[in-house]
């Protein structure tokens, strides 16, 4: 099996013939092929679907021409099994949210080969449909984001019942936390032995706190998760949204490659991650909804900031839908056009 | 008249006997006082009236024994005589949002005094009841946050019609910023003539651009706001919400106090805002729901970042109406329990 795919060489910080791109939510609604798919079922559904996953994950390959597919799914997928009823209205939605130690008692760490199978059956399907073409991204939330939609219930904007646990039952907190990292461990390395080629971390919500509440209650864990999950054959990739503040700690915390939100200059990004790691991004999706010109311009500025290796083109979030899919082909084509200054000389 | 209020003197730089403190939304729905006055009257008419304005201004100063006193007000308010039909519900909503060059040219720049008459009249009011007190803060929303609500006709989660009209239609969006930038300065000059003894520009949304587009679409225009209104006598507090990615460009916009978000390093931004400004903030408001132990512990960390001088304390954002208004009189406490280490020697 080739280990030679581009996107998997810039991961490991090795020259690379043209800079790779793969979206976050490249496989979405801004995509009438998906949403073709998505309207005969309901988004749990569609996530249950081995098939459907698999088509839907495919599709930004066929289409916009990326250098990796992402597995489809949804990051509270392995919440459910842990005992919690899921709805999607169409935010996430827990009836039940996690308030006290007993709530946590309730909870179960997943098997993930009997609890999300079809997770790990849309990874084998997408390695079949996919070799020699491009390689299989992996990912889990990480255990704060997982934890926040937990213990908020669904989404939020101040993040008070989260961050009133943490202040108030720093105890239950760190219980909570315990119970989801095992889980996000099992769940990863499940991945890696179903044959994902590399594995993103989502921590959206990690930039919510101050770089001291990073440090004492976030990093620990994943840390952890990063440790258990690492093998030399598949990269990890640490994203934590509105990182723009603990890049440091976000580089500390582990990972070969350190996504980028947009909030930051991708060359003091890069400063602060240091020259060891790779790291992925940073265009703000919302400049999707600018014309190809002005994208190509923003484009060639990134990678110009990225430095020479080590640079996976992405957003610095993921696509919304109301984007035109032409010009997202435009965004990969102006990176393949602008990303050969990598290429081995 | 006294300029030797300890909030002056650090706004300026220069030792203090302790670190003042105020915070943001101090006088807001978290505290009974307020709530009580808010119950006869709608939002705005609270805002249009003087008598009502001045009361709930005057109440933290009272309950809380803050350093600073903010005339009550909202930042549409001077949006509103510009042509542009206000509502709330409770959240703000412009029925009609800008979005083409017509709308821009049907705005008005106002006239503050002929305008907005309460505001100065609230000003006048406040200055009678609290000379020898505390000194009063005037304030404005910055041009970019202020058509943020005008573009997008409300809150926004991606500021999709903002960024669209910014990437798209340029010319339109300066334009408004033209007219926007001109209403700012003359509503900030009116209130020095009235009596505010500082004044903070409130850029709560600045921080949702990448710095490129923060340089280019908001620097220029905060920058004129401050060159314009800026007098020896009035300092000027220039915050932007989730600044930790831009910290040098708010800086560069200018002020003598530069506000710091809660998502970074105190000690961090003081290094990146430069010796010769003073710095705001920077405790994350929902901290306020942690016991007055927590709290206590926290201010510490902060003042102790903050370095000798120019530093006033207060949150990184405005406090939320679920805080407990004892843990905030708490916090007040702390800050003048620790603050002494500038005390004159």
């Amino acid at each position: 099996m080739t280990t030679d795919y581009r996107f998997l060489k810039a991961c490991r910080n090795e020259p690379v013939d043209v800079t790779p791109v793969w979206l976050m939510r490249q496989a979405g609604r801004y995509l009438s092929e998906y949403r073709s798919v998505r309207s005969k079922v309901s988004f749990l559904e569609l996530c249950k679907s081995p098939e459907l996953c698999t088509e839907v994950s495919i599709q930004p390959i066929d289409i916009l021409g990326v250098d990796a597919a992402i597995m489809f799914s949804d990051i509270l997928v392995p919440i459910e099994p842990m005992g919690m009823k899921l709805d999607f209205n169409p935010a996430p939605v827990f009836e039940k949210p996690i308030r006290s130690q007993a709530d946590v008692d309730a909870l179960r760490v997943i098997d993930p080969e009997a609890d999300v199978p079809y997770v790990m059956e849309t990874i084998k399907m997408l390695r079949r449909e996919l070799e020699g073409r491009v390689p299989l991204i992996g990912f889990s939330g990480a255990p704060f984001t997982l934890i926040s939609y937990m213990v908020e219930g669904g989404g939020s904007k101040s993040f008070m019942k989260l961050k009133g646990m943490m202040f108030n039952q720093p105890e239950v907190y760190r219980n909570l936390m315990e119970k989801v990292t095992e889980t996000v461990i099992r769940y990863l390395k499940a991945q890696t032995a179903a044959g994902a080629q590399a594995l993103q971390i989502f921590d959206t919500w990690g930039g919510i706190l101050s770089p001291g509440d990073y440090l004492n209650f976030v990093l620990p864990y994943t840390m952890r998760v990063i440790q258990a999950v690492k093998t030399p054959e598949v990269p990890i990739i640490n994203f934590v949204g509105n990182s723009q503040g603990i890049m440091p700690l976000v580089a500390q915390a582990g990972g070969d490659v350190i996504g980028v939100d947009w909030r930051i200059d991708m060359a003091e990004a890069r400063r602060q991650v240091g020259k060891e790691k790779a790291v992925q991004g940073n265009l703000d999706p919302i400049a999707l909804l600018a014309n190809p010109a002005e994208i190509d311009k923003r484009v060639k500025e990134i990678i110009v900031a990225a430095g020479d290796t080590g640079h996976i083109f992405n957003l610095g979030h993921g696509i919304v839908p109301e984007t035109p899919p032409d010009h997202v082909k435009a965004l990969v084509d102006s990176v393949h056009k602008h990303g050969v200054s990598h290429r081995v000389k």
